[in-house]
């Protein structure tokens, strides 16, 4: 766990594909502690992976598997089904991938990050969680795992004894229940710096999130999920780390926390 | 290196993908020591991985990780374009994804072998040898790799301390030289079990061959390829097997020898 | 439709995939008159797809468009999100490549049989059947569309003007409203050659089917499906051929019927 | 052929894939006339082949096919190691799969043009184009072909009978053949929009192209090739039709010339 008065930066990175490209990733490796970085089942080819695992490990930023359902031309935001053998087999491939290119760059891979449509199910469904934990379980009983607090992922993970750190989202509404208000509705994205920016900070000092019915929720948060694929997004991540450093938090890794 | 009195028989398993299968998986299992598993560039896809993995951990049977250019359509069989760099990625890919399923079995990725066009191209180009031994080294520095003696894979390998095993193949005609004569050619490949079998002898017991132009070549082999993916080629296999314990070898992995 | 006293038998073929093949294409070549020809996206590369439908256009069997959600892995058996805009260009997109390939053959795409879970879910879901009827349309207005009797398909197919033939498994057991009985249930695969072929006569001959209940249900059927990619299935593919040519049924692309 | 006074622009669209972009599109849009469209096997979804497709027939913008090898994470780049029956089938799926999405548009497709390493190598080999130019014929036998004038696939497409366009590049130096100087030689690719746009006119009205040894080379054109993919390139598009135009050339696509 993160330390009082230390915050981590997470953001995907490595999701371009083949001749294409996605997000800025150059200027996010000078703003997060943290990256996750897609496996070639979402976004990344062996190729971009290779280049993102020596970028991150050229500046000290912790590696994260950022594992998917096999799905490219849906970027891994659909459903796909699969059985608890081959959902198993996915995210040990997936990391073992990543991980090998790390290794070959003289560092490893740190935590794991579910992404997209596999993120948002484990996060609800107790039987998806427990067998992407035991899956990683089976290949290093202390590798992290990254999601939601509160979540049935968080909850599997701290059964089983791997270790779980939570991520808050500052650009994010939050419900009365913690929960994140959905996309499509109105008011879910903030995008005012000063708001987000705000928000940052307080929840990673105050450990508490302003939620949609004007309460202050406790919540606490290792890590804040940061983008860069969006117009402005990076001008809004580089805001946030400035209003962190203002503050006085310590920017750092939640696994060297 | 495989003490006198003992042989390895490898093959090639998992090369299925999705709903399709080929070579006789469990047949094979019965009978070799090494097993070439497909990473899923030519064929294999995680599920299959994790099947293959699992039997053949079950039976203490060595895991090879059967790298390949990619090219599932062609199945690894065609020359694929790659720098160095995106070459150096897809091994590291490959090598890492089986590795992680052989864990997540209790057991270890044992071997490198190179699959079709890449296996051929290798043999004979040592700066596409150097980046696929360069790419191993850099994951495993003691993770042996396995080639055709006398080819550039085995000399660049053996000029940086990767471990080398050589193989042979049984059912195939040598030239003068100790080079496969090209398949196409007449008398390439032989079918006569009693003849195969007869070779096989004499390459695991006395280290050599009869070339085409009839004498009596002498080749140090580790381990000998055998196939299942042809009509009769399990039965082949299988003859080869018996004649070699009939002959007081030894059946074991090359690894462990 | 297809007029009295004649019948028509249509398969699944070109199901392979690059290396990979799957059942037994040259046998069921030689019994049925109508061929369903995978179009890439559950199976069939683009050289699989010539081969079959110079085969079938060589023995004038007619030529379906065996169309899919785009799932190479999962066969196309699992259900894949798409939107309309995205369902109905993937529709047009496998329905030409192979319309293309077959006027290069001398012949044409002579209907469209969707494949798997798209065929099942189409059949039960009207939005969807709306989608794929549509697509159909906008491309060729006279093309049939193949489907189970009494589904949405043919509901949203005939509104349309769009023309649909519908087709019985002479080896499945029906339910007493006319439905198919879910594989995982006991009995609702048959495997008895005399049974089948008595059934698959019925059905052809008298337009009826008995169904677990024991009654005898009415069911038009312009079409039997017969399958040859399980063990046995060629000899009871023959075994139905033969016995309805033996009951007088003269064997007829129901497109020409 | 286009009649004197009038050019044509081509360019390349259509060209992301899944979450991916690639080129600016709709700024393209409003400066060509016919759009070479990607068929899926360089870049190019169904779903982004629809889009595309739909803005250039409202626009009436000539719809091309632009066929590639089979190299999604090449981008179509790197020779693939084809027979004859495969390019063939490979050249009529994806001709028919964009033809099926233009008919469904109310148009169709209106010429080919080979992308990459396929346009590159048919233009020096004669084999090659006569398997592309002889898929074309067996689909459509009055569909232009596009490609370099002089090029081996002018030669062919002219021997058979199938239309043929010859196509130049403005922002690129010809060698005192004719030929395109390769692209890693300095000086091979123009970016000063007065040169570029003066060496356009010069080729639409007058026919000639200053080589790269001060020569004024004879050079029928029907049509410019422009590019949307780099920094600067939309600017380089617009400059070159504003000048087209103010020299009294009339845009028009070469098909309509």
């Amino acid at each position: 766990m993160t330390g009082a008065g230390t915050i981590d930066l997470n953001c995907d990175l490595g999701e371009g594909y083949g001749p294409w490209r996605m997000g800025e990733d150059d200027a996010l490796l000078d703003i997060v502690t943290s990256a996750n970085i897609a496996c070639g089942f979402h976004a990344g080819d062996p190729a971009i992976m290779r280049r993102t695992v020596k970028s991150a490990a050229e500046r000290a930023i912790s590696i994260g598997a950022h594992v998917s359902y096999p799905d490219l031309q849906g970027f891994g935001r659909r459903h796909v089904e699969r059985s608890v053998e081959e959902l198993s087999a996915d995210v040990l491939y997936q990391l073992g991938a990543l991980d090998a290119l790390a290794i070959a760059a003289g560092s490893r891979v740190a935590y794991v990050k579910p992404h997209g449509a596999l993120y948002n199910e484990m996060a609800v469904d107790p039987d998806l969680a427990r067998t992407v934990v035991t899956a990683v379980l089976s290949y290093r009983d202390d590798l992290p795992l990254l999601c939601m607090p509160g979540s049935a992922t968080e909850e599997v993970a701290r059964s089983t004894g791997l270790p779980f750190y939570s991520e808050g989202f500052a650009d994010r509404a939050y419900d009365a229940q913690g929960r994140l208000v959905a996309r499509r509705l109105p008011g879910a994205v903030l995008t005012d710096p000063a708001e987000v920016s705000s928000r940052a900070v307080r929840m990673a000092a105050g450990g508490t999130v302003r939620t949609t019915d004007g309460a202050e929720l406790s919540l606490h948060i290792d890590t804040l999920c940061v983008h860069g694929d969006t117009p402005g997004s990076v001008e809004l991540a580089r805001a946030v780390r400035r209003s962190l450093e203002e503050a006085g938090l310590q920017m750092r890794s939640f696994i060297n926390g």
